[in-house]
């Protein structure tokens, strides 16, 4: 038996009993006489006593330890005369009696501790001794807790767990596909799929009304931001319900991880908001509630006045930051600077302030009246002591610089507590989204999204202006999951297929499948998929998922501790008849 | 709301309720007057009833459903008169009131009904419609519950659930992986996973000492017998514990799904087996334990009495049927029959009766003598009415021979019983097994696996004797689980590297990772992986794992509902830098 109990189990209540550890040494101190060693495990760390006086060879012996090393020992507990308040276990220590080491270790490139001094690089190619970290292994922790309590939840709520392929076939939105040659048919391919999603409503034809999944989906795409090639879903679906059922039972699966694993009660209601409001007033389709500041639409007031980059632009619009009226010149330019990145590419920052006699200073007064001034803060609701932010120009654009523009004041006001949650659900959004590039119309969010039954008449005399039955749940400004209803009538499939483009040819290779299956009794039907990493990073108070994913990849797809992706031998290849060129898209482009 | 209960919920308790039910029409029965629909849905059926007397136009719409169309009906519950003991909801049925068609369906291809019209085939490509058969939502809802209570087994015991990477390297045994090309690094691929071995092995590294997960795992490999392209595995690993820990700790997984999932108390120990034992009782190291008949070895027996075939044989040995002694000619020329058929190979088969005055008369008399055949019958412990059935050849094909010859016997004389379950430990594995075609040794288990210590140093001496701290958990012969203790000493492994016929620069190249991680205080460590699929099936009581999988390939390894593998465009192929070659491999040979 390599122990009797864990590092991190031992009380005053186990004093004198024999109990034998096993662990890695995390430090190792020499005080004359006397060689301390902290014991850590998963579950924490117990300090280990030897005494020259008692047992010298055996002191000496654990003066030898090096951290990391492994060893089990064998010892009594003893009351610690200065206790570590610190920690659980630190009212007790251990009078060693043997030691036996069960592996060397060399010496870590970097220290084992919180705060590390391993960089990012060196911390993924050690990524066994990472994880050995606290905040890692915290992370590990609560990812496991919060896929326990996610299917607690769906069980309560009848939901069954089915399994879906990894093998399926290639889709449309093809380029993003990770492929897989298959041996047994020579020129052809599995794809892996980005979701279950045509799997989940199949299922719901066959007549699993409740269905989840917490499932891996794959997308190989560029991978700026946050993304990763592999990520987890929690991936749902419904039958014969309405998009109000489908909202309150998620809405019930987050109050319920934010109560069970944070001790978070939420009682109201999740807010709901239309897209179109989200865009108005916050200039994002995620906006973070955690404050308000909302984005006030001017255009109406400053046309006229004889401003040309106002009377030109299509929208001028802005924020008021709350008692930033004292904002330096300094403090001014570095706003200026951040709405110029080419980010955000803003063309510059127009403020205007309320003075302490609540007369409005700008820096535009050569065009704008006292009068006309007034009339701006008293749509912000401007007060004395506050800074009004305006920007102008092409209607979308402008609003999206607001919104990072507010993200970041909120960021510089301390408004955004990582403390505090709000859920949103912003719901209606469009049906379809246009893309200048390619000409035609796009799923925002997939061809399987129901249109609204009111807006239907619109689907083919203008298409921009369909509403969808489709949700997204966000969270401080962080889009947490969505979904939709889908369709569920053939018909309607095929009328959305045509509105996006596909040739007949082309919907029947690809969706085949869901279309024939819809000829045999499809019930209405929708449903939801959540970011699992998304939520986990959200829950743990980081800003990136990679650290609650135990072997993330890096940011060009790459895993550096396995070293892979990889050359495999030119046999493999052989069997599964491709070969490599290389040059392939050089050439394609060349001719 | 679509609904107000399911279809499996209303009882007598519920009479005169207003409700609103949605669902599938399983059958319509037109009694004159009355209408009778029976309503499906994952949770039972209900009758609904319309009459021409009370609603004549209700009632002609309600003629028209046909089978598998989607409804939903308001009506109110009323007793049955004429009740239906088979069925939950049968004390009741619903006077409809208002009829609403969801979904119209085309004529199924098969029957939705338990035992179906539809071939594989069909039952494969429309497997939206199969899913719907009760079996096959029987056994979904078994895996569901199965996986479940692994979980909390899991949980109660402190094991947390890490998701590790599907996107990973390629191993030694390439042949078995598949590959995914990465678009991002030109020339190179990922693999998938044929199980998480190295990275569970490397959360052990990291401190994590009790590792589970739920897991798909892939292989390309020839999908003769039972076998799917990609399962599902239980994948488990613990750190500090010795191999009897881990078979009580996996003991105590599969008692607790016999008990919580069939109701079935299993309180004595699982039987613990040498491998060695089970070749030589059983020649199987799967033995079906729901009955004896044991192997016995007649080689010391039967030699130098003038029977060429055994003088010259390995081996002799023979199996005892009980009461079978007066098994015909024919009954006898089919035993024969099987044991020759070339999956089996034997050349033929010797018999002995025991006859009812006590002496043995055998299809080789003219060899042996009354007192000869004296011995076997008391090697066998048979009785009057019993059959001897004896084959001689090279040891191990005749001990192959003569299991499935027993469970031939056990087959027809009804001693493997679906519902009596003997589990099994095998345990003392070889380490290593030779291969004859490529002269070396492989790993038995893989190469990670430890060798017994008080054998490791035959290791250089006689490797094919070194046993290893390897088991298999067998159920009624099926290999349900194996696992072993891990290396986890770098020194041993690269010795075990060696032993393999790695050279060093093959091993660094593929587990230069694992070889690093050891190198910084591994923790001794070992596990077990179960066939998630195989348990099931085992539990669903069915021979084959394709039913209890949503949507399983078929024996090419194509999912026909889906149509994949299939071709992809030649945009993404020269976008991942590959192309095919059909005649790759032809060439190759040629050359």
């Amino acid at each position: 038996m390599y122990r009797t109990h864990s590092c991190g189990e031992l009380r005053i209540k186990d004093l004198n009993k024999e109990v034998i550890l096993s662990g890695w040494v995390q430090q190792s101190r020499d005080l004359g006489g006397m060689t301390f060693i902290d014991l850590r495990d998963r579950y924490g760390i117990t300090q280990l006593v030897f005494n020259m006086d008692v047992n010298s060879g055996l002191c000496l012996e654990a003066r030898e330890l090096g951290r990391e090393y492994v060893v089990q020992i064998k010892g009594k507990v003893t009351e610690r005369s200065n206790k570590n308040k610190n920690i659980p276990t630190g009212d007790i220590e251990i009078i060693v009696s043997d030691l036996n080491i069960l592996n060397r270790s060399d010496l870590p490139p970097f220290t084992i501790i919180t705060d590390t001094d391993g960089g990012d690089e060196l911390r993924m190619k050690y990524r066994y001794l990472d994880l050995r970290r606290e905040p890692l292994k915290r992370n590990m922790i609560l990812r496991h807790r919060m896929a326990k309590e996610t299917r607690k939840y769906m069980d309560s709520q009848g939901f069954i767990e089915i399994e879906t392929p990894f093998l399926i076939k290639s889709t449309p939105e093809g380029a993003r596909d990770f492929i897989v040659p298959s041996r047994m048919s020579p020129g052809e391919f599995y794809a892996l799929p980005q979701s279950p999603q045509t799997f989940k409503q199949i299922l719901m034809v066959a007549g699993y009304d409740k269905y989840y999944q917490i499932v891996r989906c794959f997308r190989d795409e560029d991978l700026r931001a946050d993304r990763q090639p592999e990520f987890t879903q929690i991936d749902c679906e419904m039958s014969f319900v309405t998009q109000d059922e489908i909202l309150n039972t998620f809405e019930g699966l987050i109050k319920h991880l934010f109560k069970s694993v944070k001790g978070i009660d939420i009682h109201d209601s999740f807010e709901r908001m239309s897209y179109k409001d989200a865009m108005d007033n916050y200039g994002s389709d995620k906006p973070d509630l955690r404050f308000g500041m909302q984005i006030k639409n001017l255009t109406d007031l400053v046309k006229g006045k004889g401003f040309g980059i106002f009377d030109n632009a299509e929208y001028t619009g802005g924020i008021c930051a709350k008692g930033c009226g004292d904002y330096s010149r300094k403090q001014l330019d570095e706003l200026t600077g951040f709405v110029r990145r080419p980010q955000i590419g803003a063309k510059g920052l127009v403020y205007a302030r309320v003075l302490e006699n609540g007369t409005v200073r700008s820096s535009v007064d050569k065009f704008y009246s006292a009068q006309d001034l007034g009339t701006w803060s008293e749509r912000f609701n401007a007060a004395k002591g506050d800074l009004m932010l305006i920007l102008a120009g092409e209607r979308y654009q402008t609003l999206s610089a607001l919104n990072e523009l507010r993200l970041e004041l909120g960021k510089r006001l301390g408004l955004r507590d990582k403390n505090r949650f709000i859920p949103l659900w912003v719901v209606d959004f469009p049906l379809l989204e246009w893309d200048d590039e390619t000409k035609r119309y796009y799923a925002m969010h997939h061809p399987f999204t129901s249109p609204k039954p009111e807006d239907m008449a619109m689907l083919e005399t203008s298409p921009g202006d369909v509403r969808a039955n489709a949700y997204d749940l966000v969270i401080n400004g962080i889009e947490i999951g969505g979904g939709s209803i889908r369709i569920h009538n053939k018909d309607l499939q095929q009328k959305m297929f045509k509105a996006l483009g596909f040739t007949e040819k082309e919907a029947q290779h690809q969706f085949g499948f869901l279309m024939d299956a819809f000829r045999y009794g499809a019930p209405p039907h929708g449903g939801i998929a959540f970011g699992f990493d998304r939520l986990v990073s959200l829950f743990a108070g980081l800003d990136s998922i990679r650290d609650v994913i135990a072997f993330p990849k890096n940011n060009v797809g790459k895993d550096v501790m396995i070293d892979t992706p990889s050359a495999i031998s030119e046999e493999q290849l052989k069997e599964l008849k491709i070969q490599i060129n290389l040059q392939n898209q050089k050439k394609t482009r060349e001719s």
